[in-house]
């Protein structure tokens, strides 16, 4: 097998040492006794070259032989399907670990991660909004050089990211004319626009 | 193959309709000309039947065979699996495509929805606060009736949770024992003392 290699920082302030997120991939190695090493990049200067490995400037990403794959719960996802001890293979058990390694990433630490990120800056108003504004700039940057996110062409990357940034659209500030373009040629797919119609025709029967 | 069904609520007011997630699925199987039928539940009375399927109280679920599976995002890859039309079967851009579909769910939905709340309930201070308190009252619900979160056993969700909620725990008020537990017994796991060491170690080079 491929070593495994985890990128991340070669150093961050004292805060957040023991919470960075290779740690998840590192335990992930150790529970299932892969074979993996860490590797730094600098702190300081985010380099174009890190942008094109990890297009928010975050860290962790794996290589995996011709593997490289950003997202420390993806990565992860990737990882526990090597082995049993991580992920389990009966249908049931692994559908099972599935879900709630989703919750852990979309139903708690989406609300845990904003909560502590207020509670740190202390923020009087909407303390979400540069943030929110800089995650819309990196997507604005990746779809101005591609059409589709992954492989060339649709996949169900596009689909959940296009419900993710569909509702944001028409309150977003600023041009972020090819995110526009993407989430129209997206909404504009046949099977988008019956799973839509099909919703307002459910929740109609109701009215 | 079995028929899928999605299930989501009955009815929701005016603004979310067009948007909740049961979307996301109707549209999977719709690019993926999968069968599918939808399931309508109550809104009014979250019952402890809706708990049971459905931990944070929310929609949707899928039911596909002898599997039952929450976590829009978890169904999502469930659902992809089925199907190179939502997931390429060449490993490298199946990984391409995993990674950004958690960047959907927790880089860019992470930041959008607490954001977009916040939005509309104009807070003034950290208006994520009982929102997140409910999050680790479902979780205590949970970890209350079992050791491990999937599977009886240890599995990469267990991991994944602990690394969400343990940067919370001493932020977190009230009692929750068995969070409070549960996070002790995974910290204590070998395989965490030792990623977690390495990750001290590695920053402390930089000094």
């Amino acid at each position: 097998m491929d070593e495994l290699t985890i990128y991340t920082l070669n150093n961050v302030p004292e805060m957040p040492r023991g919470f960075v997120r290779d740690l998840r991939l590192r335990w992930a190695c150790e529970e299932a006794k892969l074979r993996y090493r860490v590797e730094g990049i600098p702190f300081d200067a985010k380099s174009p070259q890190h942008f094109e490995k990890q297009p928010f400037g975050q860290v962790p990403w794996l290589v995996d032989g011709d593997i490289t794959i950003f997202e420390s719960g993806a990565a992860l996802i990737h990882l526990a399907r090597k082995s049993e001890q991580l992920l389990p293979s009966d249908p049931v058990s692994e559908a099972e670990a599935l879900q709630w390694t989703i919750s852990a990433l979309n139903s708690v630490e989406m609300v845990s991660v904003p909560w502590w990120f207020l509670e740190v800056t202390g923020s009087k108003e909407n303390g979400l909004r540069d943030w929110f504004e800089s995650r819309l700039s990196h997507i604005e940057t990746v779809l101005n050089n591609r059409e589709w996110l992954a492989a060339d062409r649709f996949t169900v990357a596009d689909l959940i990211m296009c419900d993710v940034l569909r509702i944001t659209k028409v309150r977003s500030h600023g041009d972020r004319p090819a995110t526009e373009a993407y989430i129209e040629r997206l909404t504009a797919r046949p099977a988008f626009k019956k799973a839509h119609a099909d919703q307002l025709a459910h929740f109609a029967k109701a009215d």
